[in-house]
C-alpha cells in the first residue's frame, strides 16, 4: 500500500505538465480531473471560443470533484489556453488527445505532436474505436503511442482501457498506467485490438436485446431502464459477469453454473434479436424517449446519483476482500 | 406519498398469510423477506431436512435484513413448516412458488393449490423461463395465475418480473404488484411473454459477448469484470441504458444520438461474436474461475457492497427528479 502511494506521487511529479489536445466533452473533463489533481495544463483546439467551452464544463464538474473529494477553489489557476499546437505541446510531460473521431485527423495531429513535443513525451489518445496500431503508421516512434480510453466522462467514472498498438513499447504502456492509477482513475490494459475495446462492446451487446425488447413491444424504454436498474445494474456495480455467475453457481462456482445453466444460456442467446436501426426502428425509439425532464436536469439528477453509488462502492469493506477491488 | 402508503398498509393487511412453495435458496430467501416485513409464512417441501435448510438460509439473510433496516429479531416467530402441500395451502392468501423447474411439475403443483386454497389466495411463481400461460393450462380457473419472477436474492435485489400468462386477469396482475411493491420490491409487468423474460435476456446478451472477448483473448475473466465494475455497472446502477444514450446525446438527447452514433454502433453490432459453450469452452472459462477467495467469502464481500449501493441509490436526492425513480 506504501509502496503504490510512493509510486503515485512520483508518477505525477515527472507528469506534471499535460497538454489536452481538444476542447470538447471529453477533453474538457479530462482537464478538471487534471487540475483537481493539481496538474498544470495547456488546452489547445483550433475552435476560437475554447476559453468558454472549457470553462462551462469545468463549471459543471466542480460539484462531481467536490463530492470525490477533490480541491475545487481556483480550479483553473494552472489552466492556459494555447491555439498553436505545436506550442501546445513543446513542454509537455504528458499529451492526452480529443480531437475528431477520423484516422486522417488523428494521423495528422500526432504527427504534428511527435515532431514538436520532446522525445520522451507520453503521447495518449482518447480514441473509442481507432487503433493505435493504424494512427501510429504516421510516427517516425510508433512504440510512443497508446490508448487511453475513458469512460465518459473520465472526470467521474473510473475506468480507462489502455490500448497498445502493435508497436507500442511496454514501457509507454506502464506509464500510462502508472499516470492514470496516480489520478486514482481505474486503468485496464487490453491484450489484443478489437473495434469498440471492451466496454463499448458489451454495453452495444446489451444495447442490441434492449432494442430488440423495445421493438417487441415486450417493454418501453422507461421500462427496460427500470429492470435494468434495479437488477443487473446493481449487480454489475459491485461484481461482474463472471463473478456474478461463479457465486450463481454455489459451492461449485462457475464449473458447476456453466454445466447446469449453460445449456439454458445458449438456449437464451439463440433467441436474442438482430434488430437494424432503421427508419422506422429510429422513430420508434426517439418516440419514447420522453424521460420527464430536461436533458440538464437528467443529467445534474444521474450525476448526483452517480457519485453516490461511487462513494458506496470505494468505502472501505469490513471484510478481508473488496469485490470491486481485488481480483 | 401518503395514498401509496396507505394502500401499501392494506395490502399487506388482505395478504398476510404467505405459503412459499419450495425450500431451496430463492424459496428461502423469499421466506427471510416476508418474515421481516411481519407476515406469516408456511413453508413447504417434500425434503425431509427443509427446516434446516430454511433456518440456514435465513441466518444468512440476517446481515442484509437488518443493513435494509428490516427487523429480524425472533424472525422465525411467524414460520411454521408443512410436508402437505393441501395443508400448506388451505389458509394462505398468497402462494409463491419455487419449484423445480420443469413445466409438468409446476402444473401438477398449482393443480393442487388450486384445489386446496380458498378461491381467492393470490397464486405467484418465481419461474425463471416458464410461461404463465403454459403452466395454467392445467388450472380450472387459469386467471389466477401470474409469474413474479425475482432476481436472485428475492430480499436484496428489488426487482421482480411480473408476466402475465394469455388468460391472466388485469385484477391479478394488479394485486401482485400492489403485494410486491408493499414487500418494497420494484415490480414491472411485462407486455409480453418471452423466453427469459427481460433481465435474463439482457444479462444474456452481456455475457455472450464477454464470453467472446475472453475465448478472443482480448481480457481474461478478472480483467472484464473489473472493467465493469468500474464503468458500465456503475451506470447502470443509476440509469439504464436508454436513459444513458439518452444523456449521450446532449441537448438533442436520444434522437441525436442514434443520428450520430447509430452507424457505429451497428458496426460494433456486426462484430459481436457468438460463441458456443462447448467442451473446449467450458473448460477455458472455469479454468479462469478463480477470484482469490472461496465462494463464502465472495458472497459475504458482494452482499456488504451490494447492501451499500441499495442504501446509495435509494438515498434521497437533493434535485427534484430521482434517476432510478422517476421515469
Amino acid at each position: 500500500m506504501n509502496e503504490t502511494h510512493v509510486a503515485t506521487l512520483g508518477t505525477l511529479d515527472t507528469h506534471r505538465r499535460v497538454t489536452v489536445v481538444g476542447a470538447g466533452v471529453i477533453g474538457s473533463s479530462w482537464t478538471a480531473l487534471f487540475l483537481a489533481k493539481g496538474l498544470t495544463v495547456t488546452v489547445t483546439d483550433p475552435v476560437p471560443d475554447m476559453d468558454r467551452q472549457v470553462h462551462d464544463q469545468l463549471q459543471r464538474a466542480v460539484p462531481a470533484l467536490r463530492a470525490l473529494g477533490l480541491p475545487t477553489t481556483d480550479l483553473d489557476r494552472n489552466l492556459r489556453f494555447e491555439a498553436d499546437l505545436g506550442k501546445a505541446v513543446a513542454d509537455a510531460d504528458v499529451v492526452q488527445e480529443n480531437g475528431p473521431e477520423r484516422l486522417d485527423v488523428k494521423q495528422d495531429l500526432f504527427a504534428r505532436i511527435e515532431q514538436a513535443a520532446r522525445p520522451d513525451t507520453l503521447l495518449l489518445s482518447s480514441t473509442s474505436g481507432i487503433r493505435a496500431t493504424d494512427i501510429a503508421q504516421a510516427l517516425r516512434q510508433p512504440e510512443r503511442l497508446v490508448i487511453g480510453h475513458p469512460f465518459n466522462p473520465p472526470h467521474l467514472i473510473p475506468l480507462v482501457e489502455v490500448v497498445p498498438g502493435e508497436k507500442t513499447s511496454q514501457e509507454v504502456v506502464e506509464r500510462a498506467v502508472a499516470f492514470y492509477t496516480a489520478l486514482g482513475k481505474k486503468p485496464q490494459v487490453l491484450r489484443k485490438e478489437v473495434p469498440g475495446f471492451v466496454a463499448n462492446r458489451l454495453q452495444a451487446a446489451l444495447f442490441r436485446e434492449a432494442v430488440n425488447l423495445v421493438v417487441q413491444g415486450v417493454v418501453t424504454e422507461s421500462e427496460l431502464d427500470t429492470i435494468v436498474t434495479s437488477s443487473v445494474g446493481l449487480r454489475w456495480a459491485v461484481a461482474g459477469p463472471f463473478r456474478s455467475f461463479h457465486l450463481g453457481g454455489g459451492s461449485g462456482g462457475l464449473p458447476h453454473f456453466l454445466e447446469h445453466l449453460g445449456p439454458g444460456l445458449e438456449s437464451l442467446w439463440r433467441d436474442l434479436g438482430t434488430p437494424v436501426l432503421d427508419e422506422a426502428t429510429v422513430q420508434l425509439l426517439s418516440g419514447q424517449a420522453d424521460f420527464g425532464a430536461s436533458v440538464d436536469e437528467l443529467e445534474d439528477a444521474r450525476d448526483e446519483a452517480q457519485i453516490k453509488v461511487l462513494q458506496a462502492v470505494s468505502a472501505p469493506s469490513t471484510l478481508a476482500i473488496e469485490p470491486a477491488q481485488k481480483q
